[in-house]
């Protein structure tokens, strides 16, 4: 039997379409009056969770759709997953929500066994793991780990900090709060706190109106698609990129303690780097002695076809820090190097210290995609997709543009001529059942789930088809 | 009967202390196997959270603890609190787990009651929130909700960003990314991320070798103890502090936004502002243009005898926003003013906006709180246990200085004289049964949960007093 009918035997079998608008009369009713409590401007529809189930997203009005975007990438099992359903009813569970600890002080006594379950997914060779809240707080605090082992490198990482440092930090000034940057792509998404927020470049309305630290911005790849058939080019532009980022470690004002990148540029337009591209960027980081942090908020857990996306890229020594969040439902970062822990307790700290109720969670989400092998699953199912989008592309070239993510699993993206056909595009997909995310201005982006199968691939081809022949 | 019978009818009637040392041997031989992974220098012992009850933290050695420190102050209704615990097993609650929403887009049909839930215990006045995920990230997001507010007040809340600003802003640069500050306080704690820890003051090790905002420092007042008898020089510190605030927002070399401040200075060292400080804040906000943000990520929920710390301020108009966390369990920011929300969508966003199941949690709390009405409790209850700390004050004036809280309920601190003596007094007060917290160097701070009654005070000045009785 199939992964998602063990999970879902009554999954639908299709869309189920009850509406001529969407959002529906119902989820308009909703959102109006969600807007008394909530910011309720950024609402496609409000969402009935009790009916959804697997694959199928079910909103207020009835409407079944099948959802290739898993909230924002986020939903890694389908959802009502059984399994995760006992670990929510655990005696675990139930007293990490309400006995939550402050883990760094008062860890309890399964708290080992809790985070020695979510590095049984670690990326290969990551043996360590500090968690968080969310993406952007994952990158924040592997921004502050890397920080720490910049300047303890340069101060030796047993020395103390001098009475210079102890004074100046307190009023904010180096060398105790010393000028130190990371450096990230344009077009990078990192989260939208203040320094991931520096370090995010996609569009404006993330940052608009908040002080930034100066930080260096490099270029990532555009590629010329299909790939196979501009090897020469793209190579080109691999070498131009990391020219730029090598000259920017040279010339840039103040140190750079660390390099942050995407495996796949993600909300940015799914923007690919080739294996050489980051072989690359991990020699310039030893070159320079910054760490290289690689943000798999977004592609982790799978859906690239390996549990970590970064796997494809067979970097040698290992990327130092790998963050994560969104389909773990926890949020932190992996690392390898004892030296990444600050040389010191209490400088990587605070009250929770992550949330012991998310880290189960991740944990019982782990078990299940280890035990399913939904990486394979995620790969054979997008291999299977890609080449009927191929053939799709062929027909309607102009509404498949660039079609990219091959031998990525199901992370496959394609870009329409701008922002208003693509947003029609994806306004019309929801007339035929199904839910589809955009990124860029201009580019579709699949994220289904990690249970998704050739029967909703078909699905959605066929769905896509409808709504293109019509243009 | 009393709430803490009501809730825990099996609540042991006093401590209990098994070993000589603490950690214990169980606990030292669990916290060095954490130590394989996850940094466990901090933990002070490890926790049996299955055992423990009501005021009582149970540790794997079998110790059981009064706890007057209730995890680092944010454990509010008791240990396994049964009205929580049916929370916590409720329908809403595991789908909330498993099938997290991203609630900017996809909000399901309960996300508006349950935003409401915590709307009911909201400051006095305030009628918005929005949700976070703990209390640097509660206080970065008004940072940004802040300078969203600041930049469209000067634009003109509906005109559109202009074309210098969408481009400068994806470099990091002005316009786009305005240089502006938040202004906060001299031995102020806010959070520990980058923006938050700029307005961190507390200890350098909370910040050290962090790149830093340059963002104004003013200073917190530093009252004579006991208050009654030192009005005038009280008096004369809290304009001297508010003629520093003045001062800065005249000469500070970038516009000042917000002003940032703690009804408490909690990890600071339990540092008092007056009505009239506080008052002469709000005016000084006033005159200025700024936002007043007061951050009650500790002091919110009760302890200080009302729900809100500042509410014993009579602030008028009130504090443009207020920061929670810690006893809530749940992390965001109240407001009222509607131009607080941003003047378009996709401005205050990020994937999960909060966590649906913390903030069912926190409506479970609240409606506790307001159902027993556990402020007046705090202040009944902290009345009583101040005039016994008075009296132990007058036998041990050495170890209990600069006694602090009187009327702000449960909030009690008291200093000795330097941090050798109080870390001894900490660790001695293991070896009567009490788990008891410090705060700046050499201070004790009392943050018992609000199920604390006259009897657990009872209880706590009698092991003071065995403690103390031996020096």
């Amino acid at each position: 039997m199939s992964v998602s009918a063990t999970y879902f035997p009554t999954e639908p079998t299709a869309p189920t379409v009850k509406t001529t608008e969407f959002p529906g009369e119902k989820s308009k009713v909703a959102i109006k009056s969600l807007g008394t409590v909530f910011d309720s401007r950024t609402a496609y529809f409000v969402a009935d969770y009790e009916k959804s189930i697997g694959n199928y997203l079910v909103d207020v009005d009835g409407n079944t759709y099948l959802d290739v975007y898993a909230q924002i990438a986020s939903i890694p099992l389908g959802y009502n997953n059984p399994a995760l359903i006992e670990a929510a009813k655990s005696d675990k569970m139930i007293r990490a929500i309400v006995d939550r600890p402050a883990i760094g002080n008062f860890p309890g006594k399964d708290t080992e066994e809790i985070i020695a379950e979510i590095l049984k997914i670690a990326p290969k060779g990551q043996d360590k793991v500090w968690s968080g809240l969310s993406g952007a707080d994952a990158n924040e605090l592997a921004f502050k780990a890397t920080f720490f082992w910049y300047q303890s490198k340069k101060r030796g990482y047993a020395n103390p900090f001098s009475e210079e440092e102890n004074v100046s930090v307190m009023k904010g000034q180096s060398p105790g709060s010393p000028d130190l940057a990371i450096l990230s792509f344009e077009r990078a998404f990192h989260g939208r706190l203040f320094a991931s927020g520096t370090t995010t470049s996609s569009k404006p309305i993330h940052k608009l109106d908040l002080p930034s630290f100066n930080w260096p911005k490099a270029e990532y790849p555009s590629y010329k698609y299909p790939l196979d058939k501009h090897e020469a080019e793209n190579k080109e532009e691999d070498k131009r990129c990391l020219e730029i980022v090598d000259k920017l470690f040279q010339t840039w004002k103040v140190p750079i303690a660390g390099l942050l990148v995407e495996p796949i540029q993600s909300e940015g337009g799914d923007n690919h780097g080739s294996k050489e591209f980051f072989q690359g960027l991990r020699d310039i980081t030893l070159k320079y002695g910054a760490l290289l942090i690689v943000d798999e908020v977004q592609t982790g857990v799978g859906a690239t076809g390996k549990l970590w996306a970064h796997e494809h890229f067979e970097l040698s020594p290992l990327p130092d820090i790998v963050t994560f969040s969104k389909k773990f439902q926890s949020a932190g970062y992996y690392f390898h190097d004892p030296e990444i822990v600050p040389n010191q307790p209490y400088r990587q700290f605070n009250t929770w210290c992550g949330d012991p109720a998310r880290i189960i969670l991740a944990g019982a989400i782990g078990h299940e995609v280890l035990k399913h092998d939904l990486p394979a699953l995620a790969q054979k199912v997008g291999t299977y997709l890609f080449t009927k989008l191929e053939a799709l592309q062929q027909k309607y070239p102009k509404y498949l543009q660039d079609l990219r993510g091959k031998n990525r699993a199901t992370f496959i993206a394609w870009s329409l001529d701008d922002a208003t056909a693509r947003n029609k595009f994806l306004a019309d997909m929801k007339t035929v059942g199904v839910n589809i995310g955009g990124c860029a201005e201009n580019s579709v982006r699949l994220r289904p789930t990690l249970v998704f199968e050739e029967k909703h691939a078909d699905l959605l081809v066929e769905a896509i088809e409808k709504v293109l022949s019509k243009y």
